[in-house]
């Protein structure tokens, strides 16, 4: 059934970085029907769970069990049906050829129409880059060998843009389904800070979107392009 | 009747700059139906006139009469209802504000769904990087005082793209008109030379489209564009 | 009595995008006693009034007074002492080698500490990287000749930051004048579907400058700078 | 005696680059009597070999034989005395510092003139700006503890330039040796959809290589460099 | 009493780096009563110590002993208390997470106020940019899981500024240090032919300061910022 | 006799400019027989001539003739047969059409082999890349209708390389006309205080020059190409 299923990819670096990245790209495609694949790298374990750390007698495995459920809750909310944990560590992340592969695998079996993944240069989180170096390698070594998804791959917006040299080339309209992105926020207690945040970056985004275009736009997610577009439309 | 029928505007440096830079776009919209508006700002007359002043007695009203018809046939052949030529001189092109004044007037007047022009810089041709400041200016004029065509600009592939920092953003698939650019081209007696030229650059857009998609593209044209794209889609 | 005083310089395109974009540090140095010298080189009256002109029986005259009032206001609430208007047009702006040296003879008479002015460059807007080339060329016209001010130039953040490739490189802390930037905000009734956009803008730079210090900021407004900063400190 | 000619060294991901990016060059400077030196990291065994996967029964030996065999039929064409395989793997490559001490060894002993490899980025394949990663540093270490070759490194033109941040910083007429490149093309049996591909790239490159001097020159090739030119002259 | 007095870091890939390039700097706060800690992630043994092995009988442990031996007089002579060595090798240097560990842990420690590297990129010296990036990854790692020292970077002056990507943002006036950081250079006797380099580019940035402010600058050095400043001043 | 001679054309903001930055290249190419033409676009007296306007009673014609006289020297000293000056003014400067035609005949009479001109960017000075800008699209026009010089341009080093963009493509070794280059410099008496900086920037490209070859060279200019170099050879 899942073959029948237009698909897409989101390679995350840690567990939370897809909700606040491109909840609304997921939970827009999710109500479209599409199978929605979501990878996390790793869980955020060290770098992105201070609030759970600050507990008394905190340990690893806990951070880890609660930022998964966290996560998970967060993927139903948003409709992706599939998650899944490689657990390759944080700060800093280290990602070995098994891994590779194993995500090269994943874009053979699903095909996805895109990929979305983080910025290429990020000096406040090198785990970032990382993830998306991995997010191409495996979309390469996937289409060598007469293989040939020829995937697109969209970068999602890091937090402080300009320092990323990340540039929005695609500002896609998630007012839609805002609410949803909005309540899958809520689920990662852990970051509770980031919720005002990330809500004001969609509405900044929108108001750009409705200055270049004609539409009345309240939320958008911005992207950026590896590779250039192929159309048989100007728009 | 225009007013119901969708509408671009091309503003070309020269009088053949729109057909071998973006003949395939007008081609292709054309032929869906849309009303296209052509503006040379000159005929090209002193810089890619050459073969004409090679002729004995060669006269400048006669070298603008000759590129005048050229272009006419040519946006006839491509289909483009449209085309007016502006006068304001080449090598150097000057432009004042009543010619600006008047572009956005048109603006106004067609409301585009999208403009074509040259690209940002040309070390080799200084009128074609005024052409798009002119387009662009000229749409900002129109969008004031509550006016909003907001439309977006696409930049068409330069002669020698790295050059000229141009990327192609977007390969617009021209297979199926491709014959009719071809014929396009062929009015182009002055500038014979450039033909093979121009096709080769569709042939290689088009393996290039090809790589970035799953489909087969014969011939392709490269846009760059100047503002984000905004969609309810990723692809 | 000014001559003993400190001075910076604010060179805005328009009359409001002094408030928008620099009205922190205005209010911040106008705190410390500064002399702080304005100057609007248009109203802005064409472009950015849409909503005076929706008025029946809207006339230039009027739609200038308009502004100039609403500018003067806001300078008053922000503690600039001295605002002047070019009245030089917008949309397009053309300024002319008087205003030039107008400009030049202000830089020599009250020899800014700092002067602060738009983007390098902006595709929306081509009236604002003209103001920023005309506050640079008053500069360095007036270090001509022995007179050397060496005024640093700060440029404000733009309405889309990262199309208009500039970048923050000094956040600066306004929080203990946010409510008198505001209050400024709340004078531009013209434009008031800005004020929420602006207050956005202030409260993601705070957190971006709390990210790169150890304090807590509440709102940052952003600068990009032109020259080296001459320091004899690393901080 | 190969310490009296002249040599350079090229340095190419799979078995077949240095054919289509470079093979007018070796043609060139072996015909000169250069001893010119290639070193294939890899076959390209997974990454470029699709035809021979097809065919029934295929295996990775087989399939580096026949890249092999094919690598040093087009190597004997252009007239380069020397080709080695490293065979380190492709899609995706994988350098140990033993592969690296080898290269730097290779530097120090024939003491190459000029040096080629691939461009510093390709979103398309990791393999190519790995290899000439490897390049330069083979050539640092080489130049270390006294040892100073200076090498000047070029980098040939990728498939797609424009996304590569590739530009041709030299045109380099290969017109007199067009036919014999074209021959080592034709040994590329497995990749035969590149032939017209790469005539086409040479004839561009060779009307730009016209545009820019006042030669005229059928077939090019295109480098960037990565050092300063030091020089006597200025041409 | 170390942790009443501010500290710096300075990270140095070999064990010279520091001196020449931010010899001023460490003496400038040394004088200010600041703890200065050096890490010289390898000895420059093998790329930077031409003239000892030079010498009849010379082994890599002596080169060792006589790079420490300089480096730590020249530490002394600037007034740094620390200088350590990590000894991870060079040419190519190669950094083991152990490595990053341990600084991450200094990090922790000392709490620099700011921290001194390489620049990003240098084609001639691939040692030079991994320090650096072992600099950013320790900074990254100390401040995960609630640590937070959020220490700037500043990126030092490469040999050949240009070709390193690399831009002066700060002009530090050393003037008042230069005789002692020209006194630590001529302890560095295996490099004699770079003291008077180093010594013009000490005049040539105090040149470049002077003319971007309004003192009188003798020696200057310059560095990068890879953060935006958080200030409350605009100077 | 001078149509039998290889000529060069400097293209010079003021009246000194040529030689601080050019000064080697006008002087080796002077005494390998070549005919020099310097244009300079003002005499710098206003922006460049602090020195005599400190003298009691000075008036504009006095320090025009100065600047003059001084530049004659220069150019006399360094071999160049001619100069002119087109007196268009300084601080600001300002071009119109009649000069640039003026130098698209002086193109199509002297026919130069290569064109010397100042950096595409300065934010110190706006009349450099205004040179820069008239020199280029005297070029442009003088190519027109036929004509074809296909001169290519070399950028000289501006006083503040990194913030100008300038980047040194070309380090061509002028050390054995550098007593020629320093003798002009001398007749330069109005700006003493560049006599010395200017010679530590031709000994610091000297010492790269060196580095970035096999040669030993004492002294160098710096330049940047404009357009690809069209080559038989890589060198």
């Amino acid at each position: 059934m899942n073959q029948q299923r237009k698909t897409a990819l989101v390679i995350s670096a840690h567990s939370a970085d897809f909700v606040w990245r491109s909840g609304g790209a997921i939970a827009l495609y999710a109500k479209r029907g599409w199978d929605i694949h979501i990878v996390c790298l790793s869980f955020g374990e060290r770098g992105e769970s201070a609030k759970l750390w600050r507990q008394p007698g905190m340990d690893m495995a806990t951070v880890k069990q609660a930022r998964e459920q966290e996560a998970r809750q967060a993927a139903e909310i948003l409709g992706a049906g599939n998650i899944r944990f490689l657990d390759v560590g944080d700060y800093p992340m280290r990602v070995n050829d098994a891994v590779l592969f194993e995500l090269a695998a994943l874009y053979r079996e699903i095909r996805p129409e895109f990929v979305l993944s983080h910025s290429l240069k990020d000096p406040y989180n090198f785990d970032h880059p990382l993830a998306t170096h991995i997010a191409q390698e495996a979309r390469i070594i996937a289409q060598a060998h007469g293989h040939q998804p020829d995937t697109p791959v969209f970068l999602f917006e890091p937090h402080q843009p300009e320092q990323c040299e990340w540039k929005p080339q695609v500002l896609l309209d998630i007012s839609d389904v805002w609410e949803i992105k909005r309540q899958a926020f809520e689920s990662m207690s852990a970051q509770e800070h980031l919720w005002e945040y990330y809500t004001r970056v969609a509405l900044q985004r929108g108001v750009q979107a409705s200055r270049n275009s004609n539409l009345k736009i309240k939320y958008a997610e911005g992207y950026q392009r590896i590779f250039p577009q192929v159309a048989n439309e100007l728009a």
